[in-house]
């Protein structure tokens, strides 16, 4: 992650050269997985972006706050394009219809997950607190049940249905978490678009900057197209299938780790954001950026429990890309989300 | 074009700015219709790379012999994924098929005009080298029209018969060409991997280095997937559309012009190339790559007859990209291949 104007990344062999005005550091070029660059004032030289394409490591061209603008990928990609096929051909059948149903149902329990987690901390210590986050999980878990529910042999005849469930879902959510968030910081509520406020542009920030990132290189890097999604296919131009893959990620990856920067007290409120003079509107300050990186980045890295044994969550997110292409060949092995342990 | 080692690309609002240790230049980005760089030790900032991005304009990670590196691509594409998901189907069914055999021969049609255009300017000049020019181009134009006879209702069904024509072709062709080729270059024939001889090296870095990438640029930004073909489908990891794509493109754009250059004496034999000490082979000279880029550059920008109109050689290849696009949609729209005029 380099945020700091008047970087340079060069390349020495195979090692990556990061330098600035002061001092120089060298990386092994087999220890980064990902080049990520927020602040348009880096610069790279073009031979260490061949080293990147050669070790199959994403460069991303990211923005401070939000969506990144841009990937650099390699010319030849690996291995073949059947799944891709299979990819647009489930559009049209029930595998479409079963994977949109899929992401909704599963950042669905997700959610009612984290809810419960939530509740298990606080039963004993704020027990009307909790009494209200238990209630909401239980509301959660209806609606991914009914999501699971709907009926339909095409990814066109559900969207609706589905995408109604996954708003009342999050409204639930959100409205429980806003409970846990420190009055101050003004939470209005989930917000997705040019949200200003301290907490908005943090989960944001996580969800476009960091989540989606690892999800479109899991996506692009298992052979699928990132942009020929199911629930989210509506939307042109938008990288709609690593929109529908993060769903099952965002509550352990994303919303956990700033539930959990507030509880620890890592920011304070009037630091999260300052003004940005050129847009003339509130944005995160460098220091959030740097607690969001380091904690998420950590997240990405720490232990889950996956399929019976433990990785880190950065490589399930892979494993499930995976999984998501084995299911589209071959719809007998059936495609599970990843549930967030409680 | 940027070949020189040790320079940098940079930005000062709308405009790129170029620089080495001696002087600056600063171009209007919208005057930048691509960026191509062939030299790794150039280095390039970020909000350089972002103000491309925003303009469509292409940023092309190349190499100095061969196929292109990577690709600098935006996160947001424009337009919907519904060609794409033609583009799948289309394997599967007669669009499929019927572009494999167009593909293939558009190119053949080509070959034969550009050998009638050589045999029409030699015909008083040399008759006997007339002559055999004229046959030649007979014997291309009957494998075209035999591979457009070709029967059989999906890609799968037809390649090899249609590679077999292609093949036959393509030997037709490049013997007759290669008697117009000074001996002193020592043509062995075509080769396409791994050529050192001045010729095949020259024509490499014609296709691969500039033909590949406009026909690479015009599929993207038309909305389809470079990587999913019909006639060069089964080969994984390549871009399979973009090279069949190229493929009614080639005579016009790569062969005619280094005919020229021949013709011209622009280049001298012995400095076509040069031996380099670190992979121990033969690579084109740096006059070389600057005599092409220029020469296939003025290509890309003259104007052709097309559809009844002229345009210039770059704006038909876009067009192209929309009709096979509007073909997969519709396939009321029949494809034609772009025709080099005799």
């Amino acid at each position: 992650m380099l945020s700091e104007f008047g970087l340079f990344l060069g390349r020495k062999r195979n090692r990556y050269v990061v330098r600035n005005s002061k001092e120089k550091k060298e990386i092994l070029s087999t220890d980064v997985e990902q080049i990520h660059i927020l602040n348009p004032g880096v610069s790279l030289s073009i031979s260490a972006m061949r080293l990147a394409l050669t070790n199959q490591t994403l460069v991303v061209l990211g923005s401070r706050n939000g969506w990144p603008h841009g990937f650099v990928v390699p010319a030849k990609i690996s291995g073949t394009i059947r799944g891709k096929r299979e990819q647009f051909l489930a559009y049209q059948d029930s595998r479409g219809a079963t994977l949109a149903k899929r992401f909704a149902s599963g950042k669905a329990y997700n959610q009612r997950n984290l809810l419960k987690l939530l509740w298990k901390n606080r039963v004993r210590t704020e027990p009307s607190l909790a009494e209200m986050l238990y209630k909401a999980s239980e509301e959660v878990e209806k609606l991914a049940r009914e999501t699971e529910a709907i009926n339909g042999d095409s990814v066109d005849k559900i969207r609706t249905d589905v995408m109604n469930r996954e708003a009342r879902a999050s409204k639930e959510y959100w409205t429980a978490i806003s409970s846990l968030i420190p009055a101050e910081l003004g939470f209005p509520g989930r917000k997705t678009r040019g949200a200003t406020d301290p907490v908005n542009a943090m989960l944001n920030f996580g969800y476009k900057a960091m989540l989606f990132v690892e999800c479109w290189k899991a996506i692009y890097y298992a052979g699928l197209d990132p942009y020929a999604g199911y629930l989210h296919a509506d939307r042109p131009g938008k990288p709609s299938l690593a929109l529908d893959f993060m769903e099952e990620f965002r509550q352990h990856t994303v919303d956990r780790v700033i539930l959990a920067i507030f509880s620890k007290k890592m920011l304070k409120a009037e630091e999260i954001t300052e003004f940005d003079e050129a847009k003339n509107q509130q944005r995160l300050s460098k220091q959030t950026i740097q607690v969001l990186t380091k904690e998420i980045t950590g997240q990405l890295e720490s232990d889950v429990a996956y399929r019976g044994e433990r990785c880190q969550l950065k490589d399930a997110i892979q494993n499930q890309a995976r999984s998501l292409v084995a299911y589209l060949m071959n719809p007998a092995k059936a495609y599970s989300t990843f549930e967030l342990a409680w």
